[in-house]
């Protein structure tokens, strides 16, 4: 019995020869480029020495070519954090902020204290922390370098079915805040705050939640605040056509190795979707809500069938189905998206507030991000649903080595 | 790798003839009467049989001499919705909902849909799920039945320390939701939440985290988000010094095998607390931050000393070191912590609005918690740093049988 005065360790149950593998060793020797499962605290499972690996201890590398937390296998929680630069905070001051801010990530993904940590044994579960660094639209002029900003990086077109809430949108800096553990994100958050300050104030923060760490096989596709089976058809972590979506390989070159993302609050509006009939519901993602299978198919992970016609002539999955409007053909236009649920207190009528704060991950936002946007927005029957109520746009600068920081091909 | 598309099976991972066990087995054999880890889902580990237990199918019993959610060693993740009733809501009525509520609790606790599940599919992870109601001080003269109400059931003493918000004070009923996935808790709460609209409307509702699932050994202490060790001395579960301070077997008999609860909102005070020293936090609480060993001690678990003196004379933990000022020497006036972390969105200015959603559970509200409330509000040097903004006390009845339902000794 594990009791808060007793420890009682999985070590000590598990007898001599046992041989116990934790989430750790999954990682090891099966990826490509895509930071895996604890890539850095894989422990051989040695018949040797049995133990269960703990979570808390993973970490996930910070430096290499791409910026952690975008090929980072999602972690259980997150938080993200939008920030107004103050006025007169030029390149030389972001270059500051950057320098600060890439010393105390670099730290706290390694489980060590930030430099003038407050709370210095929190850092002490690292639980695959990544910290994610994007630049917002306003923030190239700014540095004077608005020509360096990608052409499409500009806050999205209004749609018809948005209902923008300035609380929720838009933005100069993006710290993306992701772990299995929520102390570890509350903690990091503190600490990078801290080094905001005299840059910026806070614009807006977003936490979500994925599923915890362990409650399901790895890799076993979580459900949404909606019941759905969210992130079925998704690029594969490192594999080319993740790499040919998500990496910039044109324009700006300070870019290079990096990516956009386009994080949208759509709020769930519950008190109607579960009004709504199984059939209906099923309809309008065109997926079953039981195992995540196309309505043409029988696993999960079949092809959707758009073409396929039921005895009337109709196609099985509606053209105005989420997943029919949101398809595309070409590996190129895909974008990568890893959104996390939020549920705020609901009302005192008992009204969630509920929903999913939706960062998308893609080259270029033009090209990619928004024809499916715009498909959306004109003709999606989840539209009855969903409700966009925040929206910002960034670029997340590729990663740096341990002499470099974040941003310096851009600040630097 | 484990990717959103091609699950990779801890249990593929394993060999055969591997030996791994998951959190299940830990609660099997090992406890007298406390809800243990996982007790009715545990895994023989019979090497013929390798598979490491996912820990989203574990189940908590619900039925049993006492409501589960208070001796179960503490889920991640909590949710505590507080509910006024609405007028006219009498004994008969009252009845009506706390049937339809327990009902729910006690198919989604066991991983079924409640009876008019709208979102069936999110019941299927229980991940220790756990239902416990609470009666506030007004309920028992909404049911007529006033003279049933413990003498000591009624709201605290206003204290010097007090900051108490009314949006986080009171209710009337209490229901406490914890699961080690914020995806089941969130779940759990719009399906309760339902069932409770014709009888009653929210006041407030609470969300907060301990240490997820997996991140250390089961049973390790975890640090709150102070930074501090939390729980190292608390009865420990499923002994008789727990039984007896925490389950009632005196006064009103309906509530006997039940307990009481005290809720409080308590703000920490991280910007102050962060401006001093490691010292001045350690003297404040009688421990040590690194490990939580008492300042007379060497490990964790040490008696703490609180007659030792030091070369000036002084005692070495100070008189008004937390500790001391909260520790009693007869185990049956003990309470038995049960805290949560909050961590709301932080204000523009950075600052963080988090603390601990302070549950602590006894036999007697007067002779329990109240004195130790008193001392601390007295004279606690961790008084600088913690502000109590809300504060709440309910009845929690015993458990039922199949055949009952939850408050039934009460109402029934
Ligand atoms: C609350 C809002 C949303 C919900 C609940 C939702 C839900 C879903 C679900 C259940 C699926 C099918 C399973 C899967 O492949 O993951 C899906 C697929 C998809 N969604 Fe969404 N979605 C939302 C918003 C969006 C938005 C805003 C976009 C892009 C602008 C988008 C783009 C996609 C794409 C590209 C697919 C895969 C389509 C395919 O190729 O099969 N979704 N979504
Ligand atoms: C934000 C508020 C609080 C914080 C951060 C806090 C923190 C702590 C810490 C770090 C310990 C030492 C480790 C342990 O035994 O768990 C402790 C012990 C304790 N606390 Fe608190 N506490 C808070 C509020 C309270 C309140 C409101 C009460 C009761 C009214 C209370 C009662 C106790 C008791 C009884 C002990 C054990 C004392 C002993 O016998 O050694 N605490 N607390």
């Amino acid at each position: 019995m594990g009791t808060p005065d007793r420890p009682l360790s999985r070590r000590r149950l598990l007898g001599g020869g046992a041989l116990a593998v934790g989430g750790g060793v999954v990682g090891a020797g099966l990826t490509a480029g895509a930071h895996a499962f604890a890539a850095t605290d894989a422990q051989p499972a040695t018949p040797a020495a049995p133990a269960v690996q703990v979570l808390g201890t993973q970490t996930v590398p910070f430096y290499g070519a791409h910026q952690a937390g975008v090929d980072t296998p999602a972690q259980a929680h997150a938080a993200f954090l939008s920030f107004d630069l103050r006025p007169g905070v030029d390149r030389a001051a972001l270059g500051r902020m950057m320098r600060l801010l890439t010393d105390d990530a670099a730290r706290l993904t390694q489980g060590r204290p930030a430099l003038a940590d407050t709370e210095p044994e929190l850092a002490a579960m690292p639980a695959r922390l990544t910290v994610t660094f994007g630049f917002g639209p306003k923030l190239f002029a700014a540095a004077g370098l608005d020509s360096h900003r990608p052409t499409s990086l500009a806050p999205l077109p209004a749609f018809p079915i948005d209902k923008l809430q300035p609380q929720w949108t838009g933005g100069d800096l993006l710290i993306q805040i992701c772990a299995d553990e929520p102390l570890t994100v509350t903690h990091t958050q503190r600490m990078l705050i801290k080094d905001t300050r005299a840059f910026g104030s806070i614009r807006w923060t977003q936490r979500g939640f994925r599923r915890s760490r362990g409650m399901e096989d790895d890799g076993v596709t979580q459900r949404n605040v909606m019941g759905q089976l969210d992130g079925t058809r998704n690029p594969k972590l490192g594999t080319p056509v993740f790499d040919g979506a998500v990496w910039v390989d044109s324009g700006p070159t300070w870019l290079h190795g990096g990516t956009t993302v386009v994080v949208r609050r759509i709020r769930a509006e519950l008190e109607t979707w579960d009004a709504a009939d199984p059939t209906a519901k099923e309809f309008a993602v065109g997926r079953r809500l039981s195992d995540g299978a196309p309505l043409t198919g029988v696993d999960e992970h079949d092809q959707p069938d758009l073409a396929k016609t039921n005895e009337l002539g109709f196609t099985v999955i509606s053209e105005s189905a989420h997943i029919a409007r949101a398809h595309v053909t070409s590996d190129r236009q895909r974008i990568f998206r890893r959104p996390y649920n939020y549920d705020e207190a609901p009302g005192p009528d008992g009204n969630s507030d509920a929903g999913l704060i939706f960062a998308a991950y893609q080259r270029d936002i033009g090209t990619q991000f928004l024809p499916i946007q715009r498909n959306l927005a004109e003709n999606d029957l989840l539209n009855d649903w969903i409700t966009p109520i925040g929206s910002a746009v960034f670029a997340v600068p590729p990663g740096c080595r341990e002499d470099g920081w974040v941003g310096q091909s851009l600040l630097g």
